[in-house]
């Protein structure tokens, strides 16, 4: 195969994954029926039924995918209003409160996480991969406790997915309020005196990129 | 009707709805396949189609239902463990390792969880409400800070839940040092010193009752 013959048939088969990933999406997002048959997914996203199986071996495995996709996208427009922040308590404070405001500004992203069971959601939690790594450049610059690091995400994980459920429940409350008190508690857990936890969760949050 | 002709039709009554919601739980621990029908559900039960509706007003109602079904019934093994633990503080650290037990002693309980979203394990959570209570407790008595409320609470149970699931997903991990660690985290932040914390979070667990 000539290399452009390649290129197009690698860009033809990522094509087909992503419109699968997608039809998986809208269906979380929709009713979080995961009993459609692949023969129907694979009729939505508007590919052959036999591709599935060139990328997926197994229905979950593409719902498992479309959540991480999911999030993925959540995560990077979080990162695009955190460009700039180069202090990792800072970028952990900050994403921390970016991420409650999701129920608000991605609301097909929330109702694919009510739909979607604590597995799937823990397992493809994009979110917590960049806090580990700020929790980790944290510690080694010595402004975080060398805390037990799985305690740690697991808890800044789960409080965060507990909290998106809260604000998505109950719209009437203040989400960015809930949010600073919480991340306030947890950043002094990582170590910030009660003080300077207060400071860091109250700062102005980075603004969206005009 | 006779009192007696009422207290059999209440009872038959109360039967009837836990039927139903013992099949959605087995259903749940299963496959976590809601799609099934009302009529499958029905007669999984074995009760008639109709009654469902004497019950509950749609599917998810019922769901909803044997998810908060399950988690009473693992806060009811951990409060019959707790008997004796009077201290609210000794009870929500205590509580908290304990149902980290819960992939290792209840795994069709844990398996619901996984397979159930967000959405309805908050909703359902018989041991927040516990936790809530004791935190309540220990604030009026002066050992636990005054935080937020509604914050600490969050942050207590999505740890909670994502502990669960990270002790399910990975058995190798020594659930009750993740737990215990992550409880010293916790308890800290709720006011007690790091040496307090550190001395609840390592205490010897009330054993089973023989």
């Amino acid at each position: 195969m000539s290399v452009t013959g390649r290129n197009r048939f690698e860009r033809r088969r990522s094509q087909t994954r992503q419109a699968l990933v997608h039809a998986a999406r809208e269906i979380l997002a929709e009713s979080g029926d995961t009993s459609t048959s692949i023969r129907a997914i694979a009729e939505r996203a508007d590919v052959g039924f036999g591709s599935f199986y060139n990328h997926f071996t197994c229905k979950p495995d593409l719902f498992d995918a479309a959540v991480a996709d999911a999030l993925e996208d959540y995560a990077e427009a979080i990162d695009d209003r955190l460009r700039g922040v180069e202090d990792p308590v800072e970028r952990l404070a900050d994403g921390m409160r970016l991420s409650a405001h999701l129920a608000g500004s991605h609301p097909d992203i929330m109702r694919i996480l009510c739909h979607s069971g604590l597995g799937r959601l823990c397992a493809g939690h994009a979110l917590a991969r960049r806090a580990k790594r700020d929790m980790e450049q944290g510690m080694a610059s010595g402004r975080f406790a060398a805390v037990d690091p799985v305690s740690a995400l697991t808890a800044l994980n789960g409080s965060l997915l507990a909290l998106l459920q809260l604000c998505f429940t109950l719209p009437q409350v203040d989400s960015d309020q809930v949010a600073s008190k919480m991340v306030e508690m947890l950043l002094h857990l990582l170590g910030p005196s009660a003080d300077e936890a207060r400071g860091l969760a109250r700062r102005p949050l980075p603004s969206a990129a005009s």
